[in-house]
């Protein structure tokens, strides 16, 4: 069994190190030759409209998956008429465009902030001034970790915001007020059968996430799990899906999907029965999807920007420290540190190498 | 960190899937193309007598270890002017030689079969008529899954078996009955720090490990470890080491040592809180090691000869199926499945696959 991913960042290297102890074999195609998964399987290094090599790159493998929604919806048509591609380049134009994304929210009655299609920074300030109060402006497309994205607090401001963004359709969203905001990891498989992990809480800092913690029996668990499955059925959704949420009172309501495993699963590597890596690549392999039940209470934390002493980490009790093998910079995710049943002293011991 | 691996079977591939994750990266050698560790890595195919290509090893990582008891010392000598070689050539030489081993452990009061060292055809026949019992005749050196070994049960068979196994250095052993086989896996830091994981009781068939379990709370288990410590001391031994033992009676006889991971540790990868691996690499370079405690109660099967269907097991509840991409051949280790908390269902389910 060959998978061929496009992207060969971090999740592309997460997926490989699930696949490999099974047999699977990767290729991997990605435009940037320093990609850090590439040494994990055969790498094609080549731009996403480059017929030629996604020609040679389709003809390498069974079947073809994504590290990252932002590959372009041309790329995955292009090679759905050589190979099979999951989950589908439509399910993947979904999450591709914030609008269209949140007008399938509001279609399958999923509680969604309200928001306004914005096309001119006029159209901005008018709907600022009738919105009345604070709103968060996207791009439509391509933002992640917090880029893309403004807070508009005053009418004023939408010149300006309009500019800062790049000066294309925008999309205007109801600031929520959340006591917190959590995450779902299912999965389909291509019979049709879905799979859930437990609800995960997560804590972002300047838009990217820097720790994710099991929730283990959240009262909120199978009011997700409803949501998730209308967003899977009406997708014909195969692979790992992530659906974050606002928590609002009792009500979860829909931030956005990621046709993709995702940053808030890292822990089921150690915590889960099968891990989000090896789940997503048996859905598209159609092989019968393993058990996602949590072995463990586990925390993630993220390491962005710098690495800590890796042996001061790994000399921690009960933790597990992953390495992607990056260069340093600001504000880029180079690895992380999961915890299984951590006691607080446990915490406080990686937070404050984390910080150091 | 960089680590060189002399052997780049499914042993180092094993070492480098617990090492991707934590940020090491690894160098293989070995004298054969078609390595299945060579894809995790930089891979150097070489003789172990080829200095030139050894020095190139050399330069590029921080410690060697081996794969392999039979990796020649005069190679690890020859490295060690260079480079930290972990185990050290002394350990390694030790378990080379039945016979010197053998007498490691009376040298250490550790209880082993009566042993007779063999150098002609007319001193076996010898031998077996003052012992007038059956004797296990093995060659000295570079026996692996049974190969090299040959049961004596009368005098006459003496010239025939001296001529099988090479007429060349021979050991003849007391054949013991024994009611269970175990081995114990020991760790050991550069500090001299020493973990133990849980007894493993091992199941051969035509002296190839066919199944292995783990025995939680063995009433054996720490007369393993006084047996291990005082080998692993003796020895300032660094890294993994197996010690497989017979049962007889409440006594454990010492078999033999392995000076490396080890087959019937494989179960260490789902269901220890550090895999042996882990461990193994976390000594070689001096990082803490992680806690040795079994997570599950595990029952692993090698997969010999040929791969059976894999997405078959890996639909099986509790299953995690491994896949060394080896081609397949009689008698050679393939892969393996481990079972964490199986039901005897699940035991036969595996079993029934296997057998197809």
């Amino acid at each position: 069994m060959k998978v061929g991913i496009l992207g060969a960042g971090q999740l592309a290297r997460m997926l490989a190190l699930a696949g490999i102890p099974r047999g699977i074999e990767f290729v991997f195609y990605d435009p940037n030759p320093t990609s850090c998964a590439a040494q994990l399987g055969e790498f094609i290094c080549g731009e996403y409209d480059d017929h030629q090599k996604l020609d040679q790159f389709a003809s390498k493998v069974d079947v073809v998956s994504i590290e990252s929604e932002n590959i372009p919806v041309e790329t995955l048509n292009y090679l759905q008429k050589h190979v099979s591609v999951h989950p589908s380049p439509e399910a993947v134009s979904t999450s591709q465009d914030r609008l269209i994304e949140k007008k399938l929210f509001t279609q399958l009655k999923i509680p969604a902030p309200a928001f306004f299609a914005i096309d001119s920074a006029e159209q901005l300030e008018q709907v600022a001034q009738q919105h009345g109060d604070t709103l968060v402006i996207k791009t439509r497309r391509f933002g992640y970790d917090g880029k893309g994205q403004a807070m508009l607090k005053k009418p004023e401001q939408a010149n300006e915001i309009w500019h800062e963004l790049g000066a294309d359709s925008l999309i205007a969203e109801q600031f929520m007020k959340f006591s917190r905001e959590v995450s779902l990891i299912a999965v389909r498989g291509q019979q049709g059968d879905i799979q859930y992990y437990p609800l995960i809480q997560n804590l972002h800092q300047n838009g990217i996430l820097v720790k994710s913690q099991t929730s283990l029996n959240d009262p909120l668990q199978s009011l997700a799990e409803d949501h998730a499955k209308k967003i899977l059925s009406e997708l014909s959704y195969v692979g790992v899906l992530v659906f974050e949420f606002f928590v609002c009172g009792e009500i979860l309501v829909a931030n956005e999907i990621a046709p993709r495993v995702h940053n808030s699963g890292h822990w089921t590597i150690e915590g889960a029965a099968t891990s989000q890596f090896e789940n997503h690549l048996r859905a598209i392999l159609n092989i019968p999807l393993g058990a996602t039940n949590a072995l463990f209470d586990c925390t993630m934390y993220n390491l962005v920007g710098n690495m800590p002493d890796s042996k001061a980490v790994m000399a921690l009790e009960n933790a597990s420290l992953h390495d992607y093998g990056k260069s340093p910079r600001e504000n880029r995710k180079l690895g992380h540190v999961t915890l299984c049943n951590a006691t607080p002293e446990n915490l406080s011991a990686v937070e404050a190498i984390i910080k150091q």
